[in-house]
């Protein structure tokens, strides 16, 4: 019997291309997810993004998820044998905006660029949003055909092809990290022909397997807004690790840290190195620490 | 005059093709439907679909329906002469998720893929819903007119077009299972120009008759959900067979019985050799036949 | 001066194909309608297409309307120097369908295969409803645009164009076989650039003379539902023929007769040899005469 | 510097065909509007279009606007070297009708062939509407869009491009004819990239001289419904001649005539030859001056 | 480390045709905005479009902003080495225009022509507006889908790509140059692929700062209505080059002073010779400090 390694994709460019992103040696990855002004502006941290990306890119970060206008400003980033893989995120959302930044009760998206666009501008892989929730079922299928069409893309170009699945909207409620919502969308990614899905955490590791066993290709977590603690971000990766996911996208819990350049070592390390929690803390020292 | 076979196409791609699905020598066919985590994540018996689907190829399946994720990372299941044929499903729906997934009172669609990405992943034929019943006239109206074009787009590219025509929707009520209804949907479905048809079982071989006679293209009836008793399900084959139906899309009674492969080959034994329900129980045995 | 002639088309694919359905000799044509399936499927007479089809072919059908999966799967009748024109139905609709068929108030519709898709089919012409009276302007307007577009692509392929205008829709109320708005729809068909129009017929040859008067293309009137008498049909036909039209789409009251080959027959000898509706009652015989 | 000649089209093909709608000699044109039948069917003079457009050509036509159906039908009369041009008709609406014609208080519009479609006709030019003081803001912006995709596709072909810019809709009330609203469509359409404007008048030269003034194209005014006296016809185009414009659209005012060709005569010497509304009213004789 | 200029553009024809714009030598621009008619028709200063800008152009205008009809007509404006650029204004919206000219609470907008189109017209940049604070989510989204559209194209087709951000609609409210909304917008578009903003003022360079810091791509402030005094007007100017805009897209304030080529020369001194209000003043004269 053939034994399925979902690390490889039944085509070449793909194969080529996603092997910059997750390592082939381990399977793992420390993405840093820069795509924040996209959608709501500037926030700390994001600035200076050519600064940012380029020491974030020297402590090791695996790619980076950059928005079109980043990719083609700081194309020197990705440039050379070695350098970061280019993850280009595709879609733009007004639902992550608060009142005081125009926001709405329950956004909507759009594409911003094809997976040719992608192509053009050298990325590796592209990434989409895929919500699940919306009051109006229409909204929701609309939007899945659009994430269908950038997967179908994805496999004609060669292009790795990333969704991000969450369960988001007015017929959600309280929980949008419950462990079901979160199976539910990624089982559908998998489905619908995603390489590599990013995701909500679920909270723990026993819950978190379950969207592991649900979904048929690899997962890298969501980091989610800024933790209080740093224990607490080093606990959420180290648990989607133990239950069975290949990494994170690092965001704010990084660039938002007082030392971006040595949390990423160190969330790499725990990543690709298998360092305990409390090594991680010690690495970190006092001053990070929080 | 002209005897009018339904198993002859008058296009060589198709007559191919549609050749790996249903059997040019007795014009029967059991086929797997596997789409399910496409459109409800997962269910029992879905968790590893690599498993599922090498066992069920392996125990005789003429072909399987999955999405074009499974489709891909599962692609040497469909490699060799004699493996079972590929049926992409092209549709998406929100229509089955019930309240704790998020689910709508009528849910809406869209396709996921076109006619030429399945000539991409080597499909044999495509398949997609056509619901009748919508509340809103325009809605109906939309899902026929990407059904017609996916049957236009098969015609020029000699893929299979399958379509499942379902009443369903607010104004349907409690009987989606109507002999009348079913045969209904089954003659657009034929004018608009399937080659085969998945249909829901009106419950009775001298209702179904009905349905065959309406449709000028061979039927497959679809499984539904697991039966209560295995003899259920097998009397619904056995029913669909006498009225005209050319076999069936075997899911839930097969891939959540204690043996898969097992009952898979018991249905395979009523379709293409016509043993009765009291012999396919007797070689299910004591464990199967709940 | 020119002496505008409405049977020539300054289009040779156009006079080629349309010389197969309406008679060079005498610029006439009986048509058998033959798309009920489509919009409201199985009705007396349509169970088997291909007899039908076959029957009414050797009793000298000038061109057959149906839908994509009949000409397809019966193409063998189209096939031959002297065979039938194919019409090929391009729109579906679900205004027809009562209550117990899940109809609509007021139904919408929609393209189901393209001209260029008909040519691939082999069709001679393509015909399409243009329905006026919808509640919604936009409604009303995208149906004209979508009959539009395939009227100028007939021109660019040499594709026949015939437009079924017809006065529906919830603004129409209780008389859609007022000459007024049967005469309105007609003259727009015409100015979008029909070759051939499928209109209602209003009942007498005085009030229809001004709907030939008003269109500037060649009118074949559409059967409507059976008649209560035969003698009602004839003179349907006969009235229409007196007005200027030049023939008819002929379909319940031809299939669904008692012997449909005979009556089509007579049918045609109306159109195109001018026999008396008494002389054609007479040919019937006893049993024809209902 | 340079003199800005508006006649001049910085574009061979426009140059070139837009020549054979305004007389390169003085810059003006008498055009026939005869698409009447497009929108609101057969009414008093557009029963026999050919007899009617031969006629009329033979007077003297610069130009006539028909729509698709008739300029193939009627082809021959735009062939020749010195025969009329045609303006082609590429919308349609269903905001001219009464209730008695199935009509809406604010109707809508659509595209009934592209460009293209114009060119393989042979068209020397294309017309559409442009409709302000729609209730809705996005139906007014999607009619927008299309005229402008139409003026840029004109550009890319070499065809003229004519734009009908016009105040109506639930927003407009009582006067639609008030020249603020005339100079702000017509200004509007002059930066989308018409070559010429067919406009309301706004009732004197007064006032129609502003809208000359806003507008950096050349205007032909539109004649409207037929006036209650044939002085009261010929003063209109005078004043608008001496605001500015160059020329008219003449329609009902000519073809509801009581002999079309002289009426139209002595419209083409107001303004090609510049005689005045007594010349005329004396040229006319008693049978014409109603 | 890389230095990242913000002038560079990597993409050879966008380098070459924003140098038309932006002056290599200081990265400023003194632009001149003559596209006013396109969304609300004559205003003062543009009834004479091709007298107003052969005397703009004459005293120093960098490049102006036109609409397609503008650009075409008035080409020999814009030919010949040291000519100004051509920015096209890609887009049209009903938001400008007040109650009397038919306006609405909240507009809508369109694309008037494809960045194609402008490559055809020989533009150097496209511009388009982006508002953020539509009532309907769906409606910022849709709006921002076609200015990444527009984004993307001009990377591929090598054309400027300016974006002009704003607040506007029923969700903003009495402030929309509020620094936090014009920041915000402003980051969204450079993450889409701006190459320029245009952008309102927020009324203070401390304030305007946050916008340019905001900002990865250089920014030109809009001039907005015609102030109330000249010093106004240039205290806002020399305010957002304090606050590091790269210059201005002056309007009203040049077109409608009373010498026109005058106050854009002194604009242009204040932008690219950095002199003082004060000297500005002077240089102007009675006559127009206003």
């Amino acid at each position: 019997m053939t034994n399925y390694n979902p690390m490889y994709y039944p085509n070449a460019g793909k194969t080529i291309r996603m092997g910059r992103i997750i390592s082939p040696k381990d399977g793992r990855a420390a993405v840093v997810a820069y795509d924040h002004g996209l959608h709501v502006g500037t926030i700390p941290g994001n600035i200076n993004p050519g600064q940012m990306l380029e020491s974030l890119a020297e402590a090791g970060a695996d790619a980076f998820l950059v928005a079109p206008g980043i990719a083609r400003t700081y194309a020197s980033i990705f440039a050379g044998r070695g350098a970061p893989g280019l993850i280009l995120r595709l879609d733009w959302t007004d639902l992550w905006r608060d009142p005081s930044k125009l926001g709405y009760p329950e956004g909507r998206g759009c594409l911003i660029a094809s997976v040719e666009d992608a192509a053009r501008l050298g990325a590796d892989a592209v990434l989409v949003y895929m919500f699940i929730g919306y009051e109006n079922p229409e909204a929701e299928a609309q939007q899945v055909e659009s994430v269908a069409r950038v997967a179908q893309d994805c496999e004609a170009l060669g292009i790795g092809c990333i969704i991000e699945p969450m369960a988001r909207g007015l017929r959600v409620g309280d929980n949008p990290f419950n462990a079901e919502y979160i199976a539910l969308a990624s089982r559908m990614a998998c489905e619908l022909g995603a390489d590599l899905l990013k995701t909500d955490y679920s909270g723990s590791a026993g819950s978190f397997r379950y969207v592991v066993e649900s979904s048929f290709c690899p997962i890298l977590i969501a980091g989610g807004p800024k933790t209080t603690t740093t224990r607490e971000a080093l606990e959420m990766v180290q648990g989607a690790l133990e239950a069975g996911a290949r990494g994170m996208f690092v965001g704010r819990n990084v660039f938002q840290a007082p030392q971006p350049p040595l949390m990423l070592k160190v969330m790499r390390r725990i990543i690709h190195d298998g360092i305990s929690v409390d090594e991680a803390l010690d690495t970190l020292g006092e001053k990070n620490r929080v």
